[in-house]
């Protein structure tokens, strides 16, 4: 007997199904050197990162990549619904036999904060089209999901799932190694108080598999350090030899292409919805489509 | 040496962190008769379901479960950031050496959509307090995210991080066996257009490591049916005998303890937060508290 109930659901997922085959020059490939790749033992995170919206933090992520600072360290504090965080984690090992004491924190001195940056003119920032609660406007830009402000002039990334940031004290200029990726619902109350500057491209999925810690004990840290999931390796993509160099394409935000998505999902035509949703999108609900695999 | 950085952060978790205890009388017991316990491979899901919402779905649901339906099936649709949705999954045995040919259709007849209801009046229904992008008003009743249109005087649960509903085929009277659990960013477009009749109490850690399918691919089916995660058993606490029920309390939405709380999250305190964020919240990113525990 063939059930075939909610399949319709699917077609909400793919942002490009109802609209025509996006043209090659409407991808972008994605430049290796931004390219971050996190092993995990569960598979590998790849990460996006946007120097132009923080050049001193992308430039102290990648020095620490080529230190190979992370590898070995593990994602020590880990909310299920909010944030996975990984680095040295409170000055214990994150994992057994790692000379975390040659990782002193007085080689990577706090960076001052920078939690935006001078708007880019249109068309480079794409406006999503309605209005959001919590920024005076949003949109997307080279594939991001950004916010601006129209009285300062000022825009910055914005917390949706898969959002790449580093992680500080309560200062805003005390942000130095450790970094944290949103792993639950957008947690836009941190918009423009930490400095984001990345975006997960593929995997997820094995981050949402890695071991949690306990939210209302001690800010959700694993205290066992044995339990704690290691980051294995984390590596630029432009330090891989070419041969071994993941490729990935991201969707042109400003291209006629994505532009049909976003309307293709503010109104959906597929029979599933007999009843219109609301033609309202939230910022961070609406997926950049991404390709992996050789360019062709 | 000593990191504290970001642990702050956790600070904005704990939702009741900055107010006093709340007392005795403002947690509920949750109803044994409607506490659906989903064991997976890697833990318990405990689901709240919430009848007088969708009382002919809560039943149907009841009577599945009380026919074993659904042990031995499988989540056969996981996607990333979306849904786990789980049942027979187009009536292929759903994992190996399942009697599926038992539990044909026939025996579950198509339900009538319960997409929303009357409103209750407040203060059951307790507004979140500030505007909602998708629906006219927002706010929580007995635990649950809800929304409400003053105009024809209906409400229904939205669909967050946690929402578990029945899905369906495409015309509205559809659904018969197949549930789905949000697993992502709330995917409010579906609101009042599926019927949405529970939420995850705890275990939604479990829940994100199913094994995914790709959307991109039928949908998210995940077609190797050797590759799909089993629901291993699905009951009814109150079907278990006494000493084996799990015992959970849910914050009295309509408390004091919670409004102090949702106003702890709206302005927060911590010293984290330099800069305040906007006051504005997103129903799906206010967590409404849980224990779990024998009660006192």
């Amino acid at each position: 007997m063939k059930i075939v109930r909610a399949w319709a659901l699917g077609a909400l997922l793919s942002v490009a199904a109802a609209t025509a085959e996006p043209l090659p020059s409407d991808w972008r490939a994605v430049d290796p050197d931004n390219l971050v790749l996190i092993d995990t033992k569960y598979g590998q995170v790849a990460v996006e990162i946007a120097p132009e919206f923080a050049p001193n933090h992308a430039a102290r992520l990648k020095a620490l990549i080529r230190a190979r600072f992370y590898d070995g360290l593990s994602f020590y504090r880990v909310i299920d619904g909010f944030v996975a965080q990984g680095g040295i984690g409170e000055g214990t090992a994150s994992t057994k036999d790692h000379p975390v004491e040659a990782k002193t924190l007085s080689q990577w001195p706090p960076l001052k904060a920078e939690f935006d940056r001078v708007s880019a003119p249109e068309p480079a920032f794409t406006p999503l089209g309605n209005p959001d609660l919590t920024a005076p406007e949003v949109g997307f830009e080279d594939g991001f999901p950004v916010a601006r402000d129209p009285k300062d002039g000022r825009e910055w990334l914005v917390h949706c799932p898969g959002t790449f940031a580093f992680a500080r004290d309560n200062g805003p200029d005390t942000a130095t190694t450790e970094f944290y990726i949103v792993i639950g619902q957008s947690p836009r109350r941190l918009d423009r108080d930490l400095t984001a500057f990345g975006r997960v491209l593929a995997g997820m999925q094995y981050l949402q598999k890695l071991e949690r810690g306990d939210p209302d004990v001690d800010s959700g840290v694993i205290a066992d350090v044995s339990r704690r999931d290691p980051i294995m390796r984390v590596r630029l993509a432009s330090d891989l030899p070419v041969g071994e160099r993941p490729a990935f394409r991201v969707m042109r935000t400003e291209s006629k292409s994505f532009a049909d998505a976003v309307e293709a999902r503010r109104h959906p035509t597929s029979p599933f919805y007999f009843r219109k949703p609301p033609p309202v999108l939230d910022i961070c609900g609406v997926p950049v489509p991404v390709r992996h695999g050789p360019l062709q």
